[in-house]
């Protein structure tokens, strides 16, 4: 059975996976880049980078999946729907190689960009996107992709089968939280935490088969 | 320098350190012993427990402290104020074996327990609280022993040298976070994690001296 998996998924200490205010110049606003400095500190990032744990867990986030599902404020910043020429943050060859569905209220046509990534705009409920996205992946895993908000509603509504996070340890003290109102989800999982030497903990969650 | 501690503080994933509502019959609320099942199952408080990591942070506890600062709400469910009897949740014996300062807003006579507990009831500034405290300890160090609005006080005000966290994976989803208001407060620490094969994951936060 395919799975839905999220990676990669960096929180702070007190749980938000972005700052404030979002924008063309600091997409994760006063967070900076402090919430992937583990990453990008990796070989999964940089070929001079390190190799150990937090290399192991970045690179699993391609491995077998065959379609992305994303929220609109991950696709660009407040107000790109009214920019027709916006083709997402990551330029002509996006890291996705993949179909990528992004949900919005203002849909637009499909996008075609380099290396194998097209992005298709949908309004529809998170299981309605998860089968459109299980549909174009073709029988390889889908990943969800963020933000917060789009992945707490994957996981309020059950379809989430794996979930890596990486907690930073840093109070960001405001932004988008990822935990609002999931109270109990862990009795699904299996969770396991580790420690890794850079100061990030990884933890994941498992979906439980019995 | 004697210095500020605090130990075995637990929180949930989502950064709570007590469910809710707190009453007689559940001091934490709906979280019931959850916070804490990981000291339970050490030799720190039972004979037969485990030795291992979680064991070895939970036995400094006690260790060179000479008096304890602690919350209304820790010291009894919500209107003990209201009845002369309450004398705390512990019993003859409580577990302090030292003065204890319990911050209120209504003040009652010293109350002396058996094993060198002494509680004091004071209205005080968190700073007021701990010059009492260490006057009191005489040269120990003061323990700031929760709850997490009296922590996040102590923390806000830049009073704690070390702070032992104890995030275990459950979400409780509601009740009183540890972490509100607190932005940027790691830059005063070194922060450490290690994650035990209980499933918890210590944090601790040594105030930085350079
Ligand atoms: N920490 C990490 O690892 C990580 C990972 C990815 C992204 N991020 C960051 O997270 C931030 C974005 O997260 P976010 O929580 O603000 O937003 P988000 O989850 O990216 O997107 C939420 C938006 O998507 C649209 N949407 C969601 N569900 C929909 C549905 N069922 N139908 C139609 N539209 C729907 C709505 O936008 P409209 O109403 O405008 O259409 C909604 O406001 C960015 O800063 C990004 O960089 C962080
Ligand atoms: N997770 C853990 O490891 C841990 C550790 C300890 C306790 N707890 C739990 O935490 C809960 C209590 O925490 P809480 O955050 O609700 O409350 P708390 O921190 O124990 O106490 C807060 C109360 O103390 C009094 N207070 C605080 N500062 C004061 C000051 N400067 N001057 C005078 N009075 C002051 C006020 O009460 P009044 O206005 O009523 O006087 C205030 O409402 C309990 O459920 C307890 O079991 C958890």
């Amino acid at each position: 059975m395919p799975r839905t998996r999220i990676h990669n998924f960096s929180i702070s200490l007190d749980g938000f996976a972005t700052g404030e205010p979002q924008s063309l110049e600091a997409p994760f606003g006063h967070a900076g880049q402090r919430l992937h400095q583990w990453m990008f500190a990796t070989r999964f990032w940089d070929p001079s980078g390190s190799a150990g744990v937090d290399d192991a867990f970045a690179q699993q986030f391609a491995v077998g999946i065959g379609a992305e599902i994303m929220g609109s404020n991950k696709f660009g910043p407040p107000g790109w729907q009214d920019d027709e020429s916006w083709t997402g943050w990551w330029g002509e060859d996006p890291p996705f190689h993949t179909p990528v569905f992004v949900l919005t209220h203002r849909p637009r046509p499909a996008l075609t960009m380099g290396g194998g990534t097209t992005f298709h705009f949908i309004e529809a409920s998170p299981s309605e996107a998860l089968s459109a996205a299980q549909e174009a992946a073709d029988g390889l895993d889908v990943r969800v992709g963020g933000g917060p908000t789009v992945v707490r509603d994957f996981l309020a509504a059950g379809l989430v089968d794996h979930l890596h996070l990486v907690q930073v340890p840093i109070l960001l003290g405001r932004g988008v939280r990822l935990w609002d109102g999931l109270e109990g989800v862990e009795e699904s999982f299996d969770v396991e935490s580790v420690a890794s030497p850079s100061g990030v903990v990884h933890l994941t969650f498992t979906r439980r088969t019995d």
